[in-house]
């Protein structure tokens, strides 16, 4: 609570964007807290059984099990589920009409998950759910699974998906079953998308809103996933980055060599990799030094500039709890993901450790990603990264070079990279974002936290520019959620008051 | 032969130091060439099930298996096999005392090899070994391992450790045999010292001989490690580099953190590495750029440096070989490999391919090896690196750092060497230098490559500077052996001849 007190009382000019004074949760929401508080150990029962159910995005026997499952729960909710066919990971479809409701929120979720490296999860396995105290980092233990009764908020519960992206597919579910509960109807039809191979980059997405553009036609897209604001606070997001992936392969001779024969005659791929990646960001600013990265940037608006300054700042406690010494660039965080990105994810070379060898290695590896934003499209980006490596001498190629090629040129690449989406941004001036910011704002009680860019990447570029219909985010699960790493957790009291919030927009004004 | 020729043509002065001319094999080296000739079956098959034994350094129950059949070979040549225990692997010792000689020569190899990538070997796996017609790289294709009769030499043994290093032990036994067989006796007192984790770095050499001093003393140590000049001239070295391994750690946060999220925020470590590697080495000049890097370099005799001059120089035919434009700097292979050099051997952080996932890595690793040359002290070097990494701001620690140490450092690595061992150099000049070039080039009928430098490394300092021994190495394997990697290999036609130069080496005027 200090954080909002501070926040109020350091920008006026944000005071006076507010909607009316908050005192407390609205009397449907406080309906909906009695139902949860009554049902804990259903409503986390359901996410378990769903957790149980492998969901890496390229096991498309897995997926379907998921679509089947999905399909169920929304079927015991009346809700008639329609499986939309894409000839990969199928998405769940399903809808409720509200008598005199004028407008229609359409809530996407995702149901699949990021792949898991089995060995680096402790205790457990990625699909086998394990409730623990606290969490992992704070020397959490595990908890069994109480049958009935209420569930410490600050519990975890571990697996992958926890969080990212079934936590808020529950929520809704369970929103709609505290409202039936309370004997309250939405203000708003509600329609609910949710989609199979999202953390494959979604490459259905377009297609299918293309295909089936009036089922899913609506006033506003709601989305649910990404993690909350780390105070705590309700937090929507009117954009999110876009992304696109890159991966590197440097050569060196065909094989590995020996590095006491060859090893100062032979090219190394690994230091020529080190070499080329480390010409591409200033180590002091952090700032990416590839010729027109920042180019096209759309800017923001007064009122968004503003929502992004009034936003918590917690950076110090975060690079606290991630034990990191100081940020990498200058600038807080919720306004250095306003820019575009260049990380690196992945470097393979040779062997390390116990299994290193004496060699000069035959190839070196980098993955990385670029995160977009606004203006700056997938290929364009690519683009210029492909011609800053030939302006570092290489000569890139596509395909894995032929023995003339590598003959041919000193210094060799491959770039490959993933098709990528752009960036979306919804402004916060449209009437149907502030209405989502009241509805929001008044129902819970709190001042949310309003980011025009989420650092994440969700491809819902396709909701704006291709369904042309406004598209905010409504993240509910913790910051510290270990998203798409080992030991994926969601903190439950981030799904009570997920399902708050994401029942708030079910009650638009 | 032509190269051998034009060696000739092109240096007067080289000619000058030449011992008489060549005409040919001597008559024990015929005697030796005709008993090969008709059990070349049974050499092979000697080797083929010595190399059924797996023998990577850490498994010290394979290698004790190895010494013990190890010990059953001498035996059968009537040498009483002796195991000098170490606390670690066994040392094989065993001598034949020759009537009326005055010289002892005491002949070294190991009979552990480097550990195994099993998955990226073609068609078997590394102790299972397999005949090819030719090498892998040539499309070479599975022969049946003939019971009796001529083997093609161009044929290819497939095995870890069948090049480095049984395939000389088994020319030093089939050598013994060739002369008994032709009641023939070496010129010199015998002795041979089998090591068992030369692989591992010999940690326990030094000690050994220091136990065994007396026992182990001998006029000449010749050790059959390391491969041949590819011009498939006969080979001598007189000095190794030395080398120490480093293994730099670059830290993130304290797990992996999504990308989209922390992106452009948290540091990222393998950016960082590569930053750091990068400043290590001039891409142009391929010169190391950590200051002092060749300082105390023990220079070369002028008999040396002729000696290097007039060795082959068929650079541009292994640049083809192994799929290279150029190489990293200009300048002779032989003659770079007499300057210390730095080799990137791996590099891990976060996930590439398949498994990549959009993260920032909480850690980066490289794996580095230093080779020395005769004046530089491995510790001495791992001193200057880490002054070089200090240098370039990052604090510089031994253990896995705690929280606290991460806080208080924004650039944070650390850094772990092996004891690694110094370089060793014998003078060309001493009598007995020239008395086993003598022997060689005129048992053998041709012109030895005579190298003051090994580019590999053999732990010999401890013969040279220890037992206080000159020390040569004659090496026979072929160079495209692959050696320490996938796929290692060894020509038969390079054994065939290894066994009557190491015969040579027994036959000192």
């Amino acid at each position: 609570m200090k954080k909002e007190i501070d926040l109020v009382h350091c920008s006026l000019a944000f005071l006076l964007l507010l909607p009316a004074p908050l005192f407390g949760q609205s009397a449907a929401i406080q309906a909906v807290r009695e139902y949860r508080e009554a049902h804990e150990a259903e409503i986390v029962g359901e996410l378990v059984g769903f957790l149980g159910l492998p969901n890496v995005a390229d096991d498309l026997d897995a997926i379907r099990e998921n679509a089947q499952a999905l399909a169920g729960m929304l079927r015991r909710r009346g809700i008639e589920p329609a499986l939309l066919e894409t000839g990969g990971a199928p998405y769940v479809y399903g809808e409720r009409k509200v008598a005199g409701a004028e407008r229609t929120v359409l809530f996407y979720a995702h149901y699949d998950g990021q792949p898991v490296d089995v060995e680096r999860w402790v205790g457990h396995r990625p699909f086998q759910p394990v409730l623990r105290d606290k969490s992992l980092e704070a020397g959490g233990r595990r908890v069994d699974l109480p049958a009935a009764g209420k569930f410490d908020p600050d519990w975890r519960l571990y697996a992958r998906s926890a969080a990212d992206d079934k936590a808020p597919i529950i929520a809704l579910l369970a929103g709609l079953d505290a409202l039936a509960a309370a004997g309250l109807e939405p203000t708003v039809n509600l329609k609910f998308l949710f989609e199979g191979d999202e953390e494959a980059g979604s490459p259905h997405l377009a297609e299918v809103v293309d295909a089936h553009a009036e089922l899913l036609h609506a006033d506003l897209v709601v989305a649910a996933d990404g993690p909350s604001d780390p105070s705590g606070l309700p937090t929507l997001y009117f954009g999110a980055r876009g992304i696109v992936s890159v991966q590197i392969t440097v050569y060196g001779p065909l094989r590995p060599l020996h590095s006491g024969h060859y090893g100062n005659w032979a090219p190394n791929p690994a230091l020529r990799l080190a070499q080329l990646l480390a010409s591409m960001k200033d180590p002091e600013s952090g700032k990416v030094l590839i010729a027109d990265f920042y180019d096209g940037m759309r800017g923001l608006s007064d009122f968004e500039r503003q929502a992004l300054e009034a936003a918590p700042d917690d950076d110090a406690e975060q690079l606290r709890a991630f034990g990191l010494a100081e940020p990498e660039a200058t600038g807080k965080r919720l306004a250095l993901i306003n820019e575009p990105s260049l990380n690196v994810r992945g470097l393979r070379s040779g062997w390390v450790g116990a299994e290193a060898r004496t060699i000069v290695p035959d190839l070196a590896v980098a993955d990385l990603d670029l995160r977009l934003v606004k203006g700056i499209d997938p290929r364009e980006q690519v683009a210029r990264l492909v011609a800053h490596v030939r302006g570092q001498g290489f000569e890139v190629v596509k395909e894995e070079p032929d023995l003339e090629t590598r003959l041919r040129h000193p210094r060799l690449a491959r770039i490959v990279s993933s098709d990528g989406y752009p960036a979306f941004r919804t402004s916060m001036d449209l009437a149907i974002s502030r209405a989502i910011i009241t509805a929001v704002e008044e129902n819970s009680g709190r001042t949310a936290v309003k980011l025009p860019t989420l650092g994440g990447s969700v491809p819902l570029y396709v909701f704006t520019d291709v369904l042309e219909v406004p598209t905010i985010g409504i993240p509910i699960v913790n910051h510290d959620n270990n998203q798409h790493g080992p030991n994926e957790n969601l903190r439950l009291g981030h799904l009570w008051s997920g399902i708050e919030v994401l029942v708030a927009a079910m009650l638009l004004d």
